[in-house]
Formats: C-alpha cells, structure tokens, sequence
C-alpha cells in the first residue's frame, strides 16, 4: 500500500507568472497532477497564470463550479450547490492521495486570504497531508500598480468585500485609514456611493487585472458606470506617519 | 553619459527564502549593488534572508538605522533622526543610478505595506527609476503558519498596528471577523489586553518568525508575560460564510 499523496494549495499570486513564488515554481515543475478551480467553457484564471509551465506529461483535474453568480448568495440553494460541489472536489483529491499521488491545486492569489482552496483545505485537512504555499496577494498586486506605498506608521488597514451591506462598508471607510475593496463587478455603484459618503472617494483607485497584460488603473471618481470585473480592487492609501 | 540605473525595491517574504518570487530572484541573481537597511553591529534580517544568493563579487550597502526603539516614536528628535537617515540613503542610491548602476534594495515582506523602502521611494521616484517587486507579505506567512484559513466570504479583515491607542485597538477588535496586529514587542500586553476587553482573546494567536527557523506558534492567552519580537504577529481568524 502506497504512504497517502501530498495534496498542495498552490498560491500563484495576483497573475504575473514571475510573481510565483520559487517553491510554488518547484512544486509545480514536478507535479505529475494538477488540479484547479474554472467556470464551465472558461479556461480558468489560475490555470492561464501556468500557461507553459506544466511538466511534460501532467495530468490536469479540471474542477467546474456549478454556479457563480447565477444564483443569489443569500439563497439556500446557492449554499448547498456549492457544497456539493466542493464535497465531490475533495473526494476526488483524497482518491488521489490514497493512490499515494501528489497533487497541485492551482491558487489565484494567496490561497488562505478569501481563497476557493479553502473549502476543500477544511475537508481534507483532518485526514490527509495537507500543504498550503503563500503567495503573493491580489491586493499586493493591486497597490503595487498604483505606484504608490499603501501603509504607513500606525495606519489602520481594513479590507472589505463590495458584497457587504452599503452601511457597513461606510462605518468601516469612515474609520479606517487605508481601505481594500475586493470583490467588485456589479457592486462598483454601491462602493462609490459608500466612499462619497465616507468623504473617501477622491482619493480612491481601481485596479482591473493587476500585475496582468490587461491591467488598467483609474481614479474610481472617474469611471462612472463602468462595467468592471469581479476582482478589480478598490484602494484609498494610508497617509500615516513619515519622517 | 550613462543612462540612470534603475533602483529595485525587491520584496524578499516573510523569511523562508523560498517564498521569494521568481523576480526577486531573477533581479538578485545578477545584481552588482545591493542594498538593505539593518541595525548597527546586527548582520540585518533582510540580508539574512539572501544569504548565499548574491552574485559573486555583488557589492553590499548596509544602511544603518540611526536610533530604532531608543527614543518615542513621539518625540521630534526620532522623526528628525530618521528623516536625516533617509536623505542620507536616498543620496546614496541617487549617486548609484547617476553613475548608471542598478541597485537591488532588499525588502522583508511586501515593499509597500509599512515597509523602511517607502521612505526612501517617496524621495526617489520622481527623479530616478525606481521599480518595486511586490512580495509575500509578514502577514500571509504568519497566518499559513496557523494552518487555518484567515478569511472567508464577506469576513471584514482589519489589520492594526499593536503601536495604536488601546481604545483604538478595542475599537478596531470589535468590529472587524479577522484581526492582524502586528509590531508587537512591548505592546503585547496592550495588545492581550485590548483583545480581551473585546472579547476576542480566546480566539487570539500569537506567531514569531513566521516561515524561519526560529518559528513559534502559540494561543495568545497562554503567554502572559512572554517577551516577544517586535515582528510577531498576532491573528484572529475570520469564521464567515462557508458553503
């Protein structure tokens, strides 16, 4: 009987391939299976992130959400879709792991900071070596863009999700020093709103695609209306303390 | 004449060298100056990190904090000691790249989140090339350290410095899901304090050189009295929404 395969959440960071970190680099150069998270039809993000550095011959697992935003957050059917789901993805990584393979789950980002990987880090954890690689946070790669430093000295930091109610992302933008908000697409008008109110929205940018060919920063006061994708980030800088 | 060389804030990680980024190391691997900030008589942690990586005859430019925790943040002389300091360096670098050389700047953590190099980048970038190599931030390697995940769903992460007002501390705790403080050192009962007027103690971590050899992960409420680095990071994970 084989000794149980390793199962890997490998975080690949914001989307430059250089951005990887050398041991996610190692990882994956070795890897002989490769799993990872797409849309149905979609190539997936993290999937293009590795785009040429796969070794020869690996076996790719493919995992397909069943629903993304078809399906409001707030309705059961949504909850239980999903941990159908993740419940049949982690199934599949344990037959892996009893078969004594290795396997390489492909993270967008860092894979313990607001990560897919961890609905199936939670299943697997208790009963199967699990291995979790840092990485770079979207976050990092957003602020990185902006050219500009994001905390200083005693700043308050805090990250929100556009998902959250418009009054809890004001109280939040009023009392904060510096501010992330992930998770954006058809939230955009709600976070303008809510940094306006906070008196936040002149000093606030939008990162679509950071660090990645497509990537676009704009002042957030300016692009009205905008369709933007679900993981643009908003950011207001700390202009805390400095000698 | 020579063109002006490009200066590198290179994001180094945590601490495990492997978690540096393909960049970083590419940028490393064939830099002729290299630069990092460290303590007088003290070998400097980010040059600590490199260690046996730098080119073969790369030349090294320590720059030596004047003060650190000998006099109050509060007190004018430490931001006129400092400020001194960092015209100092920026001088230094500025005299690198008009002599056309690149300088990699080694980074502990992400450059742009409460990082030294930002004092030297706001004196820098709108005279000479300055480039910045995002990087795993202190705070992903102290929360992978923890093996659970930090954050989930809508969860609100607010990230505090344990150097703020207790009230403020207090404030922060109490309406954030996920908490990270961090410089912590003497402020750690503060820290222990504020976390448990809260009411957020039991769930309180506390991690010390994160991803290094030295590395300790311990329940916050079971070290009354420890001494701990000014680096440590305390963590409250986020407990939201989980299909």
């Amino acid at each position: 009987m084989n000794a149980p395969g390793t199962l890997y959440g490998l975080g690949l960071g914001p989307g430059d391939p250089e951005l990887m970190s050398l041991r996610a680099h190692r990882l994956l150069g070795k890897a002989r299976h490769v799993a990872y998270f797409r849309k149905a039809g979609r190539p997936g993000q993290a999937r293009r992130i590795v785009e040429g550095m796969l070794a020869p011959g690996a076996l790719e697992h493919p995992m397909e959400y069943p629903v993304t935003t078809e399906i409001a957050l707030d309705d059961p059917a949504y909850n239980l879709a999903l941990s159908g789901f993740y419940a049949e993805c982690a199934a599949r990584l344990r037959a892996l792991s009893d078969a004594g393979h290795d396997v390489v789950v492909l993270c967008e980002g860092d894979p313990f900071f607001y990560g897919s990987f961890m609905h199936l880090y939670t299943r697997l954890v208790d009963t199967h070596p699990v291995e979790v690689v840092p990485a770079v946070t979207g976050m990092s790669g957003a602020w990185t863009v902006t050219g500009q430093p994001m905390t200083w000295g005693d700043d308050v930091l805090t990250v929100l999700m556009g998902t959250l109610p418009e009054p809890r992302l004001v109280r939040h933008m009023r009392d904060s020093d510096a501010l992330v908000v992930m998770k954006i697409g058809r939230h955009i008008d709600k976070v303008r709103r809510a940094l306006a109110t906070a008196g936040r929205l002149e000093q606030a940018w939008l990162v679509e695609f950071a660090t990645m060919p497509a990537q676009k920063l704009m002042r957030l006061r300016d692009v009205q209306g905008r369709v933007t994708p679900y993981f643009s980030t908003v950011l207001v800088h700390g202009q805390g303390r400095r000698p």
